[in-house]
């Protein structure tokens, strides 16, 4: 049967997994079973949910403030697609709509049919398209942000996107917290983005993606992203969970915006951090992004300030880079990330990852083109075999960013 | 200036909170301030988010299993409109975007500056032109659910709301998950539900309004919802928390959507229910579904087996009737909800709410009808100033009520 399977990390006051297990798996679909005429159950079978495992686990140190008697248990249940059309909003009401407010109880994996999973695009270009389109294979990509960009204008845009380019980052993106406005214009920015990168093209043979942020509201997002294709955009950023996953999907299935999309982490904390409560990181910025087809996925580093727990980070970038029907998703650790983490970050994401540094590229002595190439020969350096002071021997820049942020 | 101020409960382990309030205000802003030339102070400062207060508040029972020491805030700043475009999505970014990630916080109030209010809609309708719809000023109104109608067929809606109405309710709603399906389709529900409602309203001059699920890929919505009008439907259900807020905003400014739009919080929990982490029920819940046009929104009672609350369910309908630019919406505490509990339904929520059941109308002894005229005598009596047994004494099917689910 044709189905997605959730499992569910659960506390329970009562105890009695079991029976909280068959309550959720009723009560998400046909409402009642036991008491149903033979006719009824005959009518209603291929829409009941089905209880596939219930298992004890440890509770979480985070239920500790709870005096009473706490059970913990994993359960996994299976929803009929019959119920629900092929569509994020459906399945997520489905499996975690009503039951979100029902208690201790986090939404941890989805399994998607693979039949089902044909209705999903997936990413639209995937890791091995956007290689070729960099015509970059055997390394992690290099990506920065632009550095308080917000009250400035467009010359400072110019500058900070130029030194970044020069230095051989492979994409830019745009500040999650720029939206329309009158200094840096949307339009402008993919214009001057466009004709700054294509100088730097020309002059050095490298090729930058810059991912302009794609904001406004919802109705006008397709309209107005194919206007930044026609303008010569080659990479949407977007806030993706301050709307809607379904909208990405959306956006990603668009035959006439035909770049890759970035799916930015903003507001997704709100549903991830808890560990008793919400989504896992792992569904949503791993499973369901790579679902409705995000290409890049930004997600906390586990090394900076902001930071991830080590293991969830692994999972959001397992989930986006097995082998499977959807093509593959870079992941994107990003925060507090300088050019002394780059032998665990390629040990810890390999080399089909993404490095992204801000203040760990604006922040360099020399400034953001040394900033980049002390990055870059940071990474070819460890690609090839040789440790970060080897690589840093015959890098200027790599032993200035090495003496100022240390050695990981 | 036109602000958004929002109030954050945070949970802090190196304990200063002064600090942490000013990396805040200046990480969600202008990145950086006192190393800033003057001439770029100039430039910025109205951009440059501030810290209206700090104050030290007891920590969460749910934060003890941390052994370290920990300091609780609440913390208040406020960001220039200047910084985003007038928008939810925007909005959301800027004040819980990356800051949703970083650490124990937790968005527990906003306040969007008069001025910048006028960019929202509202709720189309609000409580006041739905009464007028109804014709009923004095009471709350009925809400009831169809019991069980996944794998069910149109007969079988069909008679469930003809039960329902014919008891007196004033609005039904369609199951939250209840998608797209061959058996009781979109637009037969429409159909058959205005053939039903409207002889019923010939039969008794009782009026009631069917919220059929407006579900589906979030760029057909608006036009579903406008094919629903046309067919004939008086109010639409949305699962806001599957698809975006601005989405919701949308169907409500759209003018061909002459409708109100009932908000379910399906998926809404994920974001809500921890104590130290994501948005507060009274923000996402209240006043952004209040703000984003929402004109009834539903939310677990306090009193039932999914429960929420009290404080916050309370807090919840203030952000939608307190008085404001905007109309105001419906609350309806839902789930657990019988007859019984009509008395302190309306001591805890008023007249200007919802009394909404499914199983406190289906499961009466008697049917559906005799389900909704219980709660109809018991509302009648109770704002007539008659007691639940005063009210019961003329009403069998009400005494028939009280004696299965108590007084309570």
């Amino acid at each position: 049967m044709t189905t997605v399977t959730a499992t569910y990390y659960v506390h329970d006051q009562k105890g009695d997994l079991e029976k909280k297990a068959e309550s959720i798996a009723l009560g998400l679909t046909v409402g009642s079973w036991t008491n149903l005429p033979a006719v009824d159950q005959e009518q209603l079978k291929k829409h009941k949910g089905e209880v596939i495992s219930v298992q004890a686990v440890e509770p979480s140190p985070a239920s500790g403030h709870f005096t009473s008697k706490r059970t913990a248990g994993e359960i996994k249940i299976a929803y009929p697609a019959a119920n629900f059309s092929a569509d994020i909003p459906a399945i997520l009401t489905t499996i975690f709509g009503k039951l979100s407010l029902d208690g201790e109880i986090k939404l941890t994996d989805i399994d998607v049919s693979e039949s089902l999973l044909k209705a999903f695009p997936g990413p639209q270009f995937g890791i091995d398209s956007i290689r070729e389109e960099l015509n970059v294979y055997d390394r992690p990509l290099l990506m920065s942000i632009f550095k308080g960009i917000l009250g400035r204008d467009l010359d400072e845009f110019s500058k900070q996107l130029k030194a970044q380019a020069a230095g051989g980052v492979d994409l830019v993106k745009d500040d999650e917290i720029l939206f329309d406005n009158p200094l840096t214009p949307f339009e402008e920015r993919i214009a001057i983005g466009r004709q700054v990168l294509n100088m730097e093209y020309e002059n050095s043979g490298h090729k930058t993606l810059y991912a302009v942020n794609l904001t406004g509201r919802t109705f006008d997002l397709k309209e107005k992203a194919k206007k930044a294709v026609e303008l010569g955009a080659n990479a949407l950023l977007f806030n993706v969970f301050a709307y809607g996953l379904d909208t990405l999907q959306a956006l990603a299935e668009d035959p006439d915006i035909h770049v890759p999309i970035m799916a930015h982490p903003a507001v997704s904390g709100a549903l991830t951090a808890s560990p008793l409560y919400g989504i896992s990181n792992q569904v949503l910025l791993g499973k369901l992004l790579r679902l409705a087809g995000a290409d890049f996925v930004l997600f906390p580093s586990p090394y900076g300030s902001v930071a991830m727990e080590k293991g969830e980070t692994l999972a959001i970038a397992n989930a986006l880079t097995s082998e499977g029907s959807l093509r593959k998703a870079f992941p994107v650790p990003s925060a507090g990330i300088h050019p002394g983490l780059t032998p665990k970050l390629i040990q810890d994401f390999g080399t089909d990852s993404i490095i992204n540094a801000g203040g760990g590229i604006h922040g360099h002595p020399e400034g953001a083109a040394a900033g980049a190439k002390a990055f870059r020969d940071a990474i070819d350096g460890i690609v090839s075999g040789q440790s970060l002071d080897e690589a840093a021997s015959n890098s200027a820049e790599l032993e200035t960013a090495l003496t100022l942020w240390g050695r990981g």
